[in-house]
Protein backbone atom coordinates (compact mmCIF):
# COMPACT_ATOMS: atom_id res chain seq x y z
CA UNK A 1 0.00 0.00 0.00
CA UNK A 2 2.97 2.08 -0.23
CA UNK A 3 2.87 5.35 -2.49
CA UNK A 4 5.44 5.71 -5.21
CA UNK A 5 7.98 7.84 -3.72
CA UNK A 6 7.21 12.10 -5.15
CA UNK A 7 9.66 14.66 -5.05
CA UNK A 8 8.97 18.08 -5.40
CA UNK A 9 11.27 20.13 -8.11
CA UNK A 10 10.82 23.48 -9.34
CA UNK A 11 7.15 23.77 -9.23
CA UNK A 12 6.74 19.84 -10.50
CA UNK A 13 5.92 16.90 -8.42
CA UNK A 14 7.36 14.11 -10.01
CA UNK A 15 8.48 10.26 -9.46
CA UNK A 16 11.72 9.95 -7.70
CA UNK A 17 13.94 8.77 -10.43
CA UNK A 18 12.65 11.53 -12.89
CA UNK A 19 14.04 14.22 -10.83
CA UNK A 20 17.02 15.74 -11.73
CA UNK A 21 19.12 18.71 -12.18
CA UNK A 22 21.09 20.11 -14.80
CA UNK A 23 25.13 19.91 -14.30
CA UNK A 24 25.46 23.70 -14.38
CA UNK A 25 23.14 24.20 -11.07
CA UNK A 26 24.76 26.07 -8.67
CA UNK A 27 24.26 23.55 -6.05
CA UNK A 28 26.30 20.84 -7.97
CA UNK A 29 29.11 22.97 -8.76
CA UNK A 30 29.56 25.34 -6.28
CA UNK A 31 27.36 24.33 -2.93
CA UNK A 32 25.95 27.70 -3.49
CA UNK A 33 22.75 26.84 -1.72
CA UNK A 34 20.60 26.25 1.70
CA UNK A 35 18.66 23.54 2.75
CA UNK A 36 16.40 22.61 5.52
CA UNK A 37 15.13 19.85 7.46
CA UNK A 38 11.73 19.59 9.33
CA UNK A 39 10.93 16.18 11.14
CA UNK A 40 6.98 14.41 10.67
CA UNK A 41 5.44 13.69 13.37
CA UNK A 42 2.05 12.05 13.46
CA UNK A 43 1.41 13.41 9.76
CA UNK A 44 2.42 17.05 11.74
CA UNK A 45 5.63 18.88 10.57
CA UNK A 46 7.61 19.98 13.52
CA UNK A 47 8.68 23.26 14.74
CA UNK A 48 8.48 23.91 10.66
CA UNK A 49 7.42 27.89 11.49
CA UNK A 50 11.52 28.16 12.93
CA UNK A 51 13.14 26.00 10.49
CA UNK A 52 11.23 28.30 7.46
CA UNK A 53 12.26 30.95 9.20
CA UNK A 54 15.93 29.53 9.51
CA UNK A 55 15.76 28.87 5.65
CA UNK A 56 14.74 32.50 5.06
CA UNK A 57 17.78 34.27 6.74
CA UNK A 58 20.30 31.47 5.38
CA UNK A 59 18.98 32.51 2.38
CA UNK A 60 19.37 35.90 2.39
CA UNK A 61 22.83 36.00 4.32
CA UNK A 62 23.92 34.54 0.86
CA UNK A 63 21.42 36.77 -1.82
CA UNK A 64 19.28 34.36 -2.54
CA UNK A 65 15.62 35.42 -2.43
CA UNK A 66 13.65 33.38 -0.92
CA UNK A 67 11.52 32.07 -3.62
CA UNK A 68 8.56 31.12 -1.52
CA UNK A 69 6.26 33.17 0.82
CA UNK A 70 6.10 31.08 4.49
CA UNK A 71 2.17 30.33 3.19
CA UNK A 72 3.51 28.63 0.10
CA UNK A 73 6.13 26.66 1.52
CA UNK A 74 3.94 24.92 3.78
CA UNK A 75 1.58 24.22 1.57
CA UNK A 76 4.09 22.75 -0.82
CA UNK A 77 5.10 20.79 2.22
CA UNK A 78 2.08 19.77 2.98
CA UNK A 79 0.95 18.09 -0.54
CA UNK A 80 4.05 16.29 -0.38
CA UNK A 81 4.14 15.07 3.14
CA UNK A 82 0.67 13.82 1.90
CA UNK A 83 1.40 12.75 -1.79
CA UNK A 84 4.19 10.52 0.02
CA UNK A 85 1.96 9.31 2.78
CA UNK A 86 4.65 9.65 5.45
CA UNK A 87 3.73 9.74 9.27
CA UNK A 88 6.63 9.91 10.96
CA UNK A 89 10.39 11.30 9.46
CA UNK A 90 11.77 14.04 7.53
CA UNK A 91 11.21 16.37 5.08
CA UNK A 92 14.39 17.93 3.40
CA UNK A 93 13.98 21.43 1.40
CA UNK A 94 17.08 22.43 -0.35
CA UNK A 95 16.95 25.77 -2.69
CA UNK A 96 20.46 26.93 -5.17
CA UNK A 97 21.25 29.89 -6.85
CA UNK A 98 20.24 28.18 -9.74
CA UNK A 99 21.14 26.99 -13.27
CA UNK A 100 23.54 29.40 -15.38
CA UNK A 101 27.03 28.61 -17.06
CA UNK A 102 30.14 28.07 -14.74
CA UNK A 103 31.45 31.18 -13.45
CA UNK A 104 32.52 31.52 -9.50
CA UNK A 105 30.48 35.55 -9.50
CA UNK A 106 26.65 35.17 -9.17
CA UNK A 107 24.60 34.37 -12.08
CA UNK A 108 22.33 37.71 -13.80
CA UNK A 109 19.58 38.68 -11.76
CA UNK A 110 16.66 36.85 -12.43
CA UNK A 111 18.11 33.12 -12.57
CA UNK A 112 15.28 31.47 -10.91
CA UNK A 113 16.63 29.44 -7.81
CA UNK A 114 16.23 25.83 -7.84
CA UNK A 115 13.88 24.48 -4.98
CA UNK A 116 13.48 20.78 -4.17
CA UNK A 117 12.20 18.89 -1.60
CA UNK A 118 11.86 15.20 -0.64
CA UNK A 119 10.50 12.63 2.24
CA UNK A 120 11.67 10.53 4.59
CA UNK A 121 10.33 7.91 6.47
CA UNK A 122 11.81 7.48 9.92
CA UNK A 123 11.24 6.17 13.16
CA UNK A 124 11.87 9.65 14.91
CA UNK A 125 9.86 9.63 17.96
CA UNK A 126 10.45 5.85 19.57
CA UNK A 127 14.21 5.88 18.22
CA UNK A 128 15.90 3.45 20.14
CA UNK A 129 18.85 5.01 20.06
CA UNK A 130 17.12 7.52 22.47
CA UNK A 131 16.43 4.48 24.77
CA UNK A 132 19.84 3.28 25.07
CA UNK A 133 22.03 6.13 24.46
CA UNK A 134 24.58 7.68 21.55
CA UNK A 135 28.24 7.17 21.49
CA UNK A 136 30.06 9.96 20.57
CA UNK A 137 33.47 10.35 19.07
CA UNK A 138 35.36 13.71 19.29
CA UNK A 139 37.10 14.61 15.50
CA UNK A 140 38.90 18.53 14.51
CA UNK A 141 36.60 20.71 13.31
CA UNK A 142 37.05 21.47 9.78
CA UNK A 143 33.92 23.93 8.57
CA UNK A 144 34.57 27.36 7.27
CA UNK A 145 33.99 30.58 9.66
CA UNK A 146 29.80 30.89 8.46
CA UNK A 147 28.68 28.56 10.53
CA UNK A 148 25.60 30.17 11.26
CA UNK A 149 24.50 29.40 7.33
CA UNK A 150 22.86 26.36 6.91
CA UNK A 151 24.50 25.69 3.28
CA UNK A 152 24.86 22.33 1.52
CA UNK A 153 28.71 23.36 1.35
CA UNK A 154 28.83 20.06 3.84
CA UNK A 155 31.87 18.02 3.22
CA UNK A 156 33.60 18.48 6.59
CA UNK A 157 30.76 17.32 8.36
CA UNK A 158 30.32 14.46 6.01
CA UNK A 159 34.12 13.64 6.45
CA UNK A 160 33.37 14.04 10.42
CA UNK A 161 29.74 11.70 10.30
CA UNK A 162 32.45 9.53 8.27
CA UNK A 163 34.46 9.29 10.97
CA UNK A 164 31.70 8.39 13.58
CA UNK A 165 30.17 5.70 11.18
CA UNK A 166 33.77 3.80 11.01
CA UNK A 167 33.97 3.85 14.40
CA UNK A 168 30.35 2.38 15.27
CA UNK A 169 29.31 5.36 16.87
CA UNK A 170 25.95 7.54 16.26
CA UNK A 171 27.61 11.09 16.40
CA UNK A 172 30.93 13.16 15.74
CA UNK A 173 31.28 16.45 17.60
CA UNK A 174 33.79 18.65 16.72
CA UNK A 175 36.69 20.52 18.27
CA UNK A 176 38.37 23.36 18.09
CA UNK A 177 41.01 25.02 20.53
CA UNK A 178 39.82 22.04 22.63
CA UNK A 179 36.14 23.45 23.05
CA UNK A 180 33.27 20.90 21.57
CA UNK A 181 31.79 23.33 18.84
CA UNK A 182 29.08 21.18 17.73
CA UNK A 183 28.17 17.96 16.73
CA UNK A 184 28.16 17.03 12.73
CA UNK A 185 25.05 17.34 12.41
CA UNK A 186 23.27 18.19 15.79
CA UNK A 187 23.93 20.83 19.01
CA UNK A 188 26.38 19.96 21.69
CA UNK A 189 24.51 19.76 25.32
CA UNK A 190 26.03 18.68 28.93
CA UNK A 191 24.40 18.91 32.78
CA UNK A 192 26.90 19.89 34.73
CA UNK A 193 27.95 17.78 37.85
CA UNK A 194 25.68 20.83 39.50
CA UNK A 195 22.58 20.62 37.64
CA UNK A 196 23.48 23.34 34.76
CA UNK A 197 22.65 22.74 31.16
CA UNK A 198 25.35 24.00 28.95
CA UNK A 199 25.55 25.03 25.58
CA UNK A 200 27.53 27.68 23.59
CA UNK A 201 25.68 31.27 22.89
CA UNK A 202 24.54 31.58 19.11
CA UNK A 203 27.05 33.36 17.03
CA UNK A 204 28.12 33.21 13.51
CA UNK A 205 30.87 30.30 14.20
CA UNK A 206 27.32 27.85 14.93
CA UNK A 207 23.92 27.02 13.69
CA UNK A 208 21.27 28.44 15.32
CA UNK A 209 19.70 25.07 16.26
CA UNK A 210 16.32 25.08 16.24
CA UNK A 211 15.83 22.09 18.36
CA UNK A 212 18.37 23.72 20.85
CA UNK A 213 16.54 26.73 21.09
CA UNK A 214 13.17 24.78 22.08
CA UNK A 215 15.18 22.69 24.54
CA UNK A 216 16.52 26.18 26.26
CA UNK A 217 12.76 27.01 26.72
CA UNK A 218 12.49 24.22 28.43
CA UNK A 219 15.42 24.46 30.90
CA UNK A 220 13.58 25.90 33.63
CA UNK A 221 10.74 23.67 33.41
CA UNK A 222 13.07 20.36 33.69
CA UNK A 223 14.67 22.28 36.52
CA UNK A 224 17.85 23.10 35.23
CA UNK A 225 19.69 26.29 35.28
CA UNK A 226 21.43 27.36 31.86
CA UNK A 227 24.59 28.51 31.26
CA UNK A 228 25.62 29.52 27.82
CA UNK A 229 29.14 29.04 27.09
CA UNK A 230 32.27 26.82 25.39
CA UNK A 231 32.61 23.43 27.09
CA UNK A 232 35.65 21.24 26.74
CA UNK A 233 36.04 17.64 25.65
CA UNK A 234 37.10 16.82 29.70
CA UNK A 235 34.15 19.19 30.62
CA UNK A 236 32.47 16.80 28.75
CA UNK A 237 33.73 13.47 30.00
CA UNK A 238 33.16 15.22 33.75
CA UNK A 239 29.67 15.89 33.32
CA UNK A 240 26.47 14.40 34.60
CA UNK A 241 24.63 13.83 31.05
CA UNK A 242 24.87 14.86 27.98
CA UNK A 243 23.34 15.04 24.81
CA UNK A 244 22.61 16.42 21.45
CA UNK A 245 19.46 18.14 19.31
CA UNK A 246 18.98 18.27 15.62
CA UNK A 247 15.44 18.16 14.27
CA UNK A 248 15.43 14.46 13.34
CA UNK A 249 17.40 13.65 16.51
CA UNK A 250 14.90 15.33 19.02
CA UNK A 251 16.80 15.22 22.34
CA UNK A 252 19.71 12.36 21.90
CA UNK A 253 21.50 11.33 25.28
CA UNK A 254 25.11 10.70 24.52
CA UNK A 255 26.52 8.08 27.30
CA UNK A 256 29.85 7.98 25.79
CA UNK A 257 32.39 10.32 24.32
CA UNK A 258 35.64 8.60 22.60
CA UNK A 259 35.06 5.67 24.16
CA UNK A 260 34.94 6.64 27.90
CA UNK A 261 31.73 6.82 29.96
CA UNK A 262 29.70 9.81 30.67
CA UNK A 263 27.35 9.93 33.93
CA UNK A 264 26.21 6.12 34.69
CA UNK A 265 26.58 5.19 31.00
CA UNK A 266 22.48 5.10 30.79
CA UNK A 267 20.96 7.85 29.64
CA UNK A 268 19.84 10.71 32.25
CA UNK A 269 16.80 11.71 34.30
CA UNK A 270 17.38 15.56 32.65
CA UNK A 271 18.23 14.35 29.08
CA UNK A 272 15.10 11.85 29.32
CA UNK A 273 12.59 14.80 30.78
CA UNK A 274 13.77 17.40 27.86
CA UNK A 275 12.80 14.70 25.60
CA UNK A 276 9.62 13.98 26.66
CA UNK A 277 9.11 17.63 27.11
CA UNK A 278 10.19 18.28 23.82
CA UNK A 279 8.38 15.41 22.17
CA UNK A 280 5.14 16.81 24.00
CA UNK A 281 5.60 19.97 22.47
CA UNK A 282 6.44 18.50 18.53
CA UNK A 283 2.61 16.67 19.24
CA UNK A 284 1.17 19.54 20.90
CA UNK A 285 2.27 21.18 17.59
CA UNK A 286 3.80 24.67 18.39
CA UNK B 1 29.67 25.80 -37.95
CA UNK B 2 29.91 25.48 -34.05
CA UNK B 3 29.10 21.78 -33.02
CA UNK B 4 26.22 21.17 -30.86
CA UNK B 5 27.57 21.50 -26.96
CA UNK B 6 28.70 18.06 -25.87
CA UNK B 7 28.80 17.06 -21.88
CA UNK B 8 30.39 14.15 -20.79
CA UNK B 9 28.63 12.51 -17.99
CA UNK B 10 29.12 8.90 -16.84
CA UNK B 11 29.97 7.32 -19.75
CA UNK B 12 28.15 8.93 -22.29
CA UNK B 13 28.62 12.30 -24.69
CA UNK B 14 25.25 13.88 -24.15
CA UNK B 15 24.03 16.79 -25.46
CA UNK B 16 24.01 20.06 -23.12
CA UNK B 17 20.48 19.91 -22.31
CA UNK B 18 20.06 16.26 -21.50
CA UNK B 19 22.86 16.16 -18.68
CA UNK B 20 21.50 16.24 -15.52
CA UNK B 21 22.17 14.22 -12.46
CA UNK B 22 19.66 12.75 -10.06
CA UNK B 23 18.73 15.03 -6.91
CA UNK B 24 20.15 12.08 -4.49
CA UNK B 25 23.80 12.94 -6.02
CA UNK B 26 25.89 13.70 -3.20
CA UNK B 27 28.03 16.61 -5.26
CA UNK B 28 24.37 18.38 -4.69
CA UNK B 29 23.32 17.35 -1.37
CA UNK B 30 26.35 17.57 0.30
CA UNK B 31 29.52 19.17 -2.23
CA UNK B 32 30.51 15.57 -1.37
CA UNK B 33 33.10 16.12 -4.95
CA UNK B 34 36.34 16.84 -6.10
CA UNK B 35 36.88 18.91 -9.35
CA UNK B 36 39.50 20.26 -12.00
CA UNK B 37 40.07 22.48 -14.54
CA UNK B 38 42.70 22.10 -17.54
CA UNK B 39 43.51 24.98 -20.10
CA UNK B 40 43.27 24.31 -24.00
CA UNK B 41 45.59 26.27 -25.96
CA UNK B 42 46.08 25.39 -29.85
CA UNK B 43 43.38 22.66 -29.38
CA UNK B 44 46.25 20.90 -26.38
CA UNK B 45 45.19 20.07 -22.70
CA UNK B 46 47.82 22.52 -20.67
CA UNK B 47 49.90 21.00 -17.62
CA UNK B 48 47.23 18.87 -17.84
CA UNK B 49 49.35 15.14 -16.20
CA UNK B 50 49.67 17.74 -13.40
CA UNK B 51 46.05 18.46 -13.01
CA UNK B 52 45.16 14.95 -13.08
CA UNK B 53 47.43 13.98 -10.54
CA UNK B 54 45.61 16.87 -8.09
CA UNK B 55 42.70 15.44 -8.96
CA UNK B 56 43.54 11.96 -8.16
CA UNK B 57 45.08 13.11 -5.16
CA UNK B 58 41.89 15.52 -3.55
CA UNK B 59 39.97 12.09 -4.47
CA UNK B 60 42.23 10.59 -2.47
CA UNK B 61 41.98 12.86 0.61
CA UNK B 62 38.08 12.50 0.97
CA UNK B 63 38.10 8.33 0.11
CA UNK B 64 36.60 8.45 -3.47
CA UNK B 65 38.59 5.80 -5.68
CA UNK B 66 39.57 7.63 -9.10
CA UNK B 67 37.03 6.24 -11.18
CA UNK B 68 39.80 6.26 -14.13
CA UNK B 69 43.30 5.72 -15.06
CA UNK B 70 45.10 9.10 -16.12
CA UNK B 71 45.21 7.11 -19.71
CA UNK B 72 41.44 7.35 -19.59
CA UNK B 73 40.80 10.66 -18.52
CA UNK B 74 42.83 12.08 -20.95
CA UNK B 75 41.05 9.74 -23.55
CA UNK B 76 38.00 11.33 -22.44
CA UNK B 77 39.27 14.49 -21.92
CA UNK B 78 40.10 14.55 -25.84
CA UNK B 79 36.98 13.51 -27.34
CA UNK B 80 34.94 15.87 -25.73
CA UNK B 81 37.54 18.53 -26.91
CA UNK B 82 37.34 16.94 -30.57
CA UNK B 83 33.74 16.85 -30.53
CA UNK B 84 33.12 20.57 -28.97
CA UNK B 85 36.10 21.93 -31.43
CA UNK B 86 37.13 23.72 -28.76
CA UNK B 87 40.51 24.90 -29.53
CA UNK B 88 40.93 27.69 -26.82
CA UNK B 89 39.32 27.76 -23.51
CA UNK B 90 39.12 24.64 -20.93
CA UNK B 91 38.19 21.70 -19.90
CA UNK B 92 36.34 21.20 -16.47
CA UNK B 93 35.95 17.71 -14.93
CA UNK B 94 33.79 16.55 -11.92
CA UNK B 95 33.79 14.11 -9.58
CA UNK B 96 31.16 13.37 -6.33
CA UNK B 97 30.76 10.50 -4.25
CA UNK B 98 27.99 9.19 -6.09
CA UNK B 99 24.05 8.73 -5.80
CA UNK B 100 22.38 7.17 -2.62
CA UNK B 101 19.81 8.01 -0.76
CA UNK B 102 20.70 11.14 1.96
CA UNK B 103 22.48 10.43 4.58
CA UNK B 104 26.26 12.52 5.94
CA UNK B 105 28.17 9.15 6.13
CA UNK B 106 29.55 7.77 2.67
CA UNK B 107 27.06 5.39 1.14
CA UNK B 108 28.39 1.53 0.47
CA UNK B 109 31.40 0.79 -0.90
CA UNK B 110 30.65 0.22 -4.82
CA UNK B 111 28.49 3.34 -5.06
CA UNK B 112 29.43 4.51 -8.46
CA UNK B 113 30.90 8.28 -8.58
CA UNK B 114 29.40 10.55 -10.64
CA UNK B 115 31.84 11.28 -13.42
CA UNK B 116 30.86 14.88 -15.10
CA UNK B 117 32.94 17.05 -17.82
CA UNK B 118 32.51 20.20 -20.68
CA UNK B 119 34.39 22.61 -21.87
CA UNK B 120 34.16 26.41 -22.37
CA UNK B 121 35.38 28.34 -25.06
CA UNK B 122 37.29 31.16 -23.77
CA UNK B 123 40.22 33.27 -24.76
CA UNK B 124 42.96 32.43 -22.11
CA UNK B 125 46.43 33.54 -23.80
CA UNK B 126 45.45 36.97 -25.79
CA UNK B 127 43.09 37.76 -22.82
CA UNK B 128 43.40 41.52 -22.92
CA UNK B 129 43.18 41.66 -19.16
CA UNK B 130 46.27 40.61 -18.91
CA UNK B 131 47.53 43.77 -21.39
CA UNK B 132 45.64 45.89 -18.88
CA UNK B 133 46.39 44.29 -15.50
CA UNK B 134 43.48 43.16 -13.14
CA UNK B 135 42.16 44.97 -10.55
CA UNK B 136 42.04 43.31 -7.39
CA UNK B 137 40.29 43.72 -3.64
CA UNK B 138 41.08 41.88 -0.59
CA UNK B 139 37.54 39.76 0.92
CA UNK B 140 37.98 37.80 4.71
CA UNK B 141 39.32 34.38 3.97
CA UNK B 142 36.08 32.75 5.90
CA UNK B 143 37.04 29.09 4.09
CA UNK B 144 37.83 25.94 5.94
CA UNK B 145 40.75 24.36 6.84
CA UNK B 146 41.16 21.80 3.84
CA UNK B 147 42.25 24.24 1.30
CA UNK B 148 44.93 22.05 -0.03
CA UNK B 149 41.63 19.56 -1.31
CA UNK B 150 40.03 20.70 -4.88
CA UNK B 151 36.50 20.16 -3.33
CA UNK B 152 33.38 21.98 -4.73
CA UNK B 153 32.54 23.03 -1.67
CA UNK B 154 33.08 26.31 -3.02
CA UNK B 155 30.71 28.95 -1.42
CA UNK B 156 33.34 31.05 0.58
CA UNK B 157 34.94 31.44 -3.01
CA UNK B 158 31.64 32.37 -4.23
CA UNK B 159 31.08 34.87 -2.05
CA UNK B 160 34.46 36.27 -2.28
CA UNK B 161 34.14 36.43 -6.22
CA UNK B 162 31.07 38.39 -6.12
CA UNK B 163 32.58 40.73 -3.80
CA UNK B 164 35.13 41.23 -6.61
CA UNK B 165 32.47 41.78 -9.22
CA UNK B 166 30.20 43.76 -7.54
CA UNK B 167 33.35 46.00 -6.90
CA UNK B 168 34.07 45.78 -10.71
CA UNK B 169 37.34 44.10 -10.58
CA UNK B 170 38.43 40.91 -11.48
CA UNK B 171 39.51 38.84 -8.65
CA UNK B 172 39.18 39.19 -4.36
CA UNK B 173 42.16 38.13 -2.92
CA UNK B 174 41.48 36.45 0.98
CA UNK B 175 43.02 37.91 3.50
CA UNK B 176 43.66 35.91 7.24
CA UNK B 177 45.34 37.07 10.20
CA UNK B 178 46.68 40.27 7.87
CA UNK B 179 48.20 37.78 5.57
CA UNK B 180 47.02 37.21 1.71
CA UNK B 181 46.18 33.87 1.77
CA UNK B 182 44.99 33.04 -1.77
CA UNK B 183 43.04 34.31 -4.36
CA UNK B 184 39.03 33.43 -4.70
CA UNK B 185 40.22 30.90 -7.36
CA UNK B 186 43.51 31.69 -8.10
CA UNK B 187 47.56 32.21 -6.24
CA UNK B 188 48.47 35.08 -4.88
CA UNK B 189 52.57 36.49 -5.88
CA UNK B 190 54.01 39.84 -4.93
CA UNK B 191 57.67 40.85 -6.52
CA UNK B 192 59.33 42.85 -3.36
CA UNK B 193 60.87 45.58 -4.17
CA UNK B 194 63.80 43.77 -3.92
CA UNK B 195 63.41 41.66 -7.23
CA UNK B 196 62.50 38.70 -4.93
CA UNK B 197 59.17 36.51 -6.07
CA UNK B 198 57.18 35.93 -2.63
CA UNK B 199 54.32 33.43 -2.61
CA UNK B 200 53.60 31.14 0.48
CA UNK B 201 54.41 28.00 0.88
CA UNK B 202 52.49 24.17 0.32
CA UNK B 203 50.47 23.50 3.13
CA UNK B 204 46.76 21.79 3.96
CA UNK B 205 46.19 25.67 4.19
CA UNK B 206 46.21 26.37 0.38
CA UNK B 207 45.70 24.32 -3.00
CA UNK B 208 48.86 23.63 -4.60
CA UNK B 209 48.33 25.57 -7.64
CA UNK B 210 49.62 23.79 -10.98
CA UNK B 211 50.58 27.19 -12.39
CA UNK B 212 51.84 28.12 -9.33
CA UNK B 213 54.45 25.00 -9.72
CA UNK B 214 55.17 25.90 -13.11
CA UNK B 215 56.18 29.63 -12.17
CA UNK B 216 58.26 28.70 -8.97
CA UNK B 217 60.14 26.57 -11.38
CA UNK B 218 60.56 29.80 -14.26
CA UNK B 219 61.50 32.54 -11.57
CA UNK B 220 65.29 31.73 -11.76
CA UNK B 221 64.78 31.85 -15.31
CA UNK B 222 63.06 35.30 -15.39
CA UNK B 223 66.00 36.53 -12.94
CA UNK B 224 64.26 36.10 -9.69
CA UNK B 225 64.98 35.05 -6.49
CA UNK B 226 62.30 33.20 -4.62
CA UNK B 227 60.77 32.90 -1.09
CA UNK B 228 57.83 30.67 0.10
CA UNK B 229 56.51 32.38 2.55
CA UNK B 230 52.82 34.71 3.68
CA UNK B 231 53.09 38.55 2.54
CA UNK B 232 50.81 40.95 4.21
CA UNK B 233 48.45 43.30 2.68
CA UNK B 234 50.64 46.23 3.27
CA UNK B 235 54.02 44.45 1.68
CA UNK B 236 51.63 43.80 -1.58
CA UNK B 237 50.69 47.27 -1.82
CA UNK B 238 54.37 48.13 -1.51
CA UNK B 239 54.89 45.83 -4.16
CA UNK B 240 57.29 46.55 -7.38
CA UNK B 241 54.85 43.94 -9.13
CA UNK B 242 51.76 42.00 -8.35
CA UNK B 243 50.42 38.80 -9.89
CA UNK B 244 48.37 35.65 -9.82
CA UNK B 245 47.77 32.56 -11.37
CA UNK B 246 45.50 30.15 -12.50
CA UNK B 247 44.73 27.16 -14.98
CA UNK B 248 42.59 29.66 -16.81
CA UNK B 249 44.27 33.05 -15.97
CA UNK B 250 47.79 31.61 -16.55
CA UNK B 251 49.84 34.41 -15.08
CA UNK B 252 47.66 37.98 -14.56
CA UNK B 253 49.45 41.57 -13.45
CA UNK B 254 47.89 43.12 -10.89
CA UNK B 255 47.65 46.86 -11.06
CA UNK B 256 45.24 47.98 -8.07
CA UNK B 257 44.61 46.32 -4.73
CA UNK B 258 41.81 47.93 -2.35
CA UNK B 259 41.46 50.51 -4.94
CA UNK B 260 45.39 51.55 -4.45
CA UNK B 261 48.49 51.26 -7.28
CA UNK B 262 50.58 48.64 -7.09
CA UNK B 263 54.38 49.68 -8.91
CA UNK B 264 53.54 51.84 -11.90
CA UNK B 265 49.42 50.67 -12.43
CA UNK B 266 50.81 48.79 -15.45
CA UNK B 267 51.88 45.21 -16.20
CA UNK B 268 55.71 44.70 -15.06
CA UNK B 269 58.34 43.14 -16.85
CA UNK B 270 59.13 40.41 -13.99
CA UNK B 271 55.01 39.49 -14.59
CA UNK B 272 55.03 39.88 -18.08
CA UNK B 273 58.30 37.79 -18.55
CA UNK B 274 56.82 35.20 -16.61
CA UNK B 275 53.64 34.92 -18.72
CA UNK B 276 55.94 35.11 -21.95
CA UNK B 277 57.86 32.10 -20.37
CA UNK B 278 54.36 30.17 -19.09
CA UNK B 279 52.62 30.59 -22.57
CA UNK B 280 56.06 29.24 -24.38
CA UNK B 281 55.74 26.00 -21.70
CA UNK B 282 51.62 25.89 -22.75
CA UNK B 283 52.40 25.86 -25.97
CA UNK B 284 55.44 23.36 -25.89
CA UNK B 285 53.40 21.20 -24.35
CA UNK B 286 55.03 20.00 -21.67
Amino acid sequence: MSNPRIVYLNGDFLPFDEARVPIMDRGFLFADGIYEVSAILDGRLVDNEAHLARLDRSLGEIDIANPHTLGEWVALQTELVARNGVAEGLVYMQVTRGVFERDFAYPPAGTRPTVMMFTQEKTVAANPLAAKGARVITVPDLRWKRRDIKSVALLAQVLAKQQAAAAGVAEAWMVEDDAVTEGSSSTAFIVTAGGTLVTRPLSTALLPGITRQAVLRLAAEAGLALEERLFSVAEALAAQEAFYTSASAFVMPVVELDGKTIGTGAPGPHTRRLRELYLELARAGT
